[in-house]
């Protein structure tokens, strides 16, 4: 059994522990979170407020802190020898990401997997597949109608913003338009935030329209979707058309994937891997034979 | 560059062809084919009739042989060190051929990729993807309407059948009709042959009408397609719902497939693998960095 602490114990926190409970191979070992939220734990579960402070030490960690609390917090479990997975998301900073927890986790003798969930994550998997199938063409992903919980997250942490919710809506061909939806603390003026949320990197190249909201809470619904295309070249062959979709519960998604990823992290060599470094069968339950036979 | 010898000269191995040339990592050093065939072959590359006669020695074999014939010439080639990739398409016996070249590619010091292509191949790796970010549920496999080649060859190979095209026709969960137009030999009776077919394994337990035809190339069109459906599970969250389209060239698409396998096979160690055992990063063309960057 891997044993297993969630980090952060929000939305996706809450969801990974649902994943933990339906995998047969792995146990949940403890919480991670501030001290003042701890009453908020109803599980018989071991709470901590510092991951160290767990006994049994966790085999791996899974991230659900706020994306841009996670390269710290991922290298100080890594240097510790626990192995995380985490949700980072903010594409342009993947790589570096990676290079630094590949560093801390070759010292730590652990392993990180970086960035799973839905986008990065499984579609980074079938945006690699399509690659394979087709080299030639352009591939798009287009988003939603859908809560952007990253984008979400980002608005959340602008100053004078009480509550909020960003929506992504596909324009096709991989551009879309972006619905922020906030309520303001008192004292903030309406066009400062909105033009904090246009220029946030999040938001900056896309279309963005900004709403004052009375109740944000009544808006939210945690559905998501994808529709990724590809048009392209196999060889000299044209005209090779790919499409994926998916309509999901977009915190239930993001915890599969990560908690399947612990998984994978457990058996590959101390460094980081995104998810298409990984082969798909190590993030698996099962036998080698039962899973070639089934799913090949 | 990897060097790469293609065995078997029919519409795989020519489409194989073209995906070495559009391939900047891997180069053709030969054609392995029966010698009453050779003159068939008008491109400037060495011919041979035994992969053994190929010098330089190639790093790796793409098998385009009949599917039954696979596992006598993989194995061969692995033993005297030559890497080789199959598309082998007979599901029940996958693991079977698998244990068979793992055993031969570590003696050989070589690698074996087993079953790459179009299904299995590419839809299996989606198929893993989805058990990984949905546990439970069920993923169905609707192919066509398209030409298999697997069936086409199938029936090709039953005595009396002169020409044949077998038609995969999608009847929804994974329920299909096979639709087989054949040309026979003189003093063959189209009963006998339909029963034939009716009772081969490939068809054994689907729907099938044999039609007999005058000119069976007349209808011959290589596209095919798959429409891959998945509604499940994420932690406790029902009705993730997931669906993966493509509408291809299969014998390009294949070819493509078990091109990107052969880079592969290069980056593993000694043994077998199926698609879902490899790293998609290690199909690719680029370095880490960059693929990273882009896909992610």
């Amino acid at each position: 059994m891997l044993k297993i602490a969630i980090v952060g114990y929000g939305n996706i926190g809450k969801a990974v522990m649902e994943a933990i409970e339906a995998a047969k191979d792995m146990e949940l070992c403890g919480i991670v979170m501030r001290a003042q939220s701890m009453h908020k734990v109803t599980a018989s579960v071991p709470v901590a407020d510092d991951i160290s402070k767990l006994n049994p030490k966790p085999d791996a960690a899974i991230l659900c802190t706020p994306t841009r609390a996670i390269p710290e917090v991922a290298e100080k479990c890594l240097l510790q020898g626990i192995s995380t997975v985490d949700s980072y998301d903010i594409h342009t900073d993947i790589w570096e990401l990676r290079t630094r927890l590949d560093a801390a986790a070759k010292k730590g003798g652990s392993t990180a997997i970086v960035s799973a969930g839905f986008d990065p994550g499984g579609d980074s998997v079938v945006r690699a597949l399509l690659e394979v199938l087709a080299p030639g063409g352009k591939t798009f992903t287009n988003f939603g109608p859908g809560m952007s919980m990253g984008h979400t997250v980002a608005v959340k942490a602008i100053e004078g913003v009480k509550n909020a919710l960003s929506m992504t809506i596909p324009l096709g061909t991989g551009v879309h338009r972006r619905l922020v939806y906030v309520e303001l603390k008192e004292g903030y003026a309406f066009d400062d935030i909105a033009a904090k949320i246009k220029a946030d990197p999040y938001f900056a190249s896309d279309e963005t329209h900004v709403y004052l909201e009375r109740d944000v809470d009544a808006l939210i619904d945690v559905g998501h979707g994808v529709n990724l295309v590809r048009k392209g070249v196999s060889g000299q062959t044209h005209n090779q058309l790919f499409e994926f979709n998916m309509k999901i519960n977009n915190p239930a998604l993001t915890a599969q994937a990560m908690a399947a990823c612990a998984r994978a992290g457990a058996k590959q060599m101390p460094g980081a891997y995104t998810m298409i470094e990984l082969p798909m069968i190590d993030l698996l339950d099962g036998s080698r034979e039962e899973l070639v036979r089934r799913l090949v």
